[in-house]
């Protein structure tokens, strides 16, 4: 089981070419099945001490879509108003979220502290139990690319506000909203770049 | 550019559940330029604004391995003395980390403010600076299985002691410790699963 089909590598290179934080969707439906499908796929991800402390909430309601919705332009203004002024016309020009037209609509927390891994490797940084959820959110990403489907992740968001509106157990922590559905356009160079934002720089490597 | 070969996506399942965390590695060296070619996909990762705050230390010097080896020890005598008095046994017994026998040690942290990216996308959910660093890991591991490569991932560690010992910038924050190398043995379950220590589950999804 350690060969791979000679292409795979290279395949997988093509996967973190394309793979773009989706903006622009379709709205169309995804198939029956395929997320469900999907998120089975992210309980593969690497979690510390195998506590696989994601966890999802599919949201579906039009009440809690359109507070999601108010939470992030909420955000979204104030961000606009805290960027440096010779960047507020670039800034409000930037779509940076597929709210209103992704069919998929997935927000991740983690459980506060999770039975399973009795606490294994997160003592000392606790904060791997978000980093986990975030292995499972690119392990969903990745796989959901794969098949065509595309992901945006929503960070211009009052955290605590999403909790409040999904009215999910108190000691549940956010991480992420994530948009999912068909991109309605596909790129190899990330929407930022085109967009004049920023660019790609390489690595930075120190040597000790 | 939107089709991968058919086999593509059940190819990316099996990298998914082959990959583990490695704690058992082989003393062999990785092949000359093999690590900054994984190094270099690890910029294809998404980042928070396209901020690609990651920073990689390549710790190479006995005198910082050995500060590594022992800021572990310490760690890990400290989590096993913490662990419900029932495991403490079964913990003793997991061998949580192949710094000693790993050719390649890589620490990962991430910038504290960088410049790149202008704040977009972090002003109330800082964290996606680590969260960012994150998936650059999680590329890079994936990219690295692809080709053989095992990576394990050291968190019982005194994330401040590690920043002293390679002398990083003091904005710097620290994320990771990776080793990494040619595995001792495959298996499609996890070690900790092997061990008897933790079980996978399904994944948790409510709907709102």
């Amino acid at each position: 089981m350690d060969r791979f089909p000679p292409r795979f590598a290279a395949d997988l290179e093509t996967l973190l070419r394309w793979r773009r934080d989706v903006r622009h969707f379709r709205t169309d439906l995804l198939p029956e099945g395929l997320l469900d499908r999907l998120l089975d796929l992210t309980m593969l991800a690497p979690s510390v001490g195998l506590s696989q402390p994601a966890r999802f909430v599919r949201v579906e309601s039009e009440a809690c879509r359109a507070a999601v919705v108010a939470n992030f332009e909420r955000s979204n203004d104030e961000a606009l108003r805290r960027t440096e002024p010779d960047r507020q016309a670039a800034y409000a020009r930037l779509k940076l979220a597929g709210l209103r037209e992704a069919p998929v609509h997935l927000a991740v927390f983690t459980e506060g502290d999770p039975e399973a891994g009795s606490g294994l490797g997160r003592r000392t940084m606790p904060q791997t139990l978000e980093f986990s959820a975030v292995l499972a959110i690119h392990t969903l990403w990745l796989a959901a690319r794969a098949e065509g489907v595309g992901l945006g992740w929503v960070s211009i968001l009052d955290p605590a506000d999403v909790g409040t509106t999904l009215g999910v157990p108190a000691d549940w922590r956010f991480v992420a909203y994530l948009c999912l559905g068909w991109p309605a356009d596909l790129s190899e160079t990330p929407e930022l770049e085109r967009e004049g934002w920023e660019r790609r720089r390489p690595a930075v490597v120190l040597r000790r």
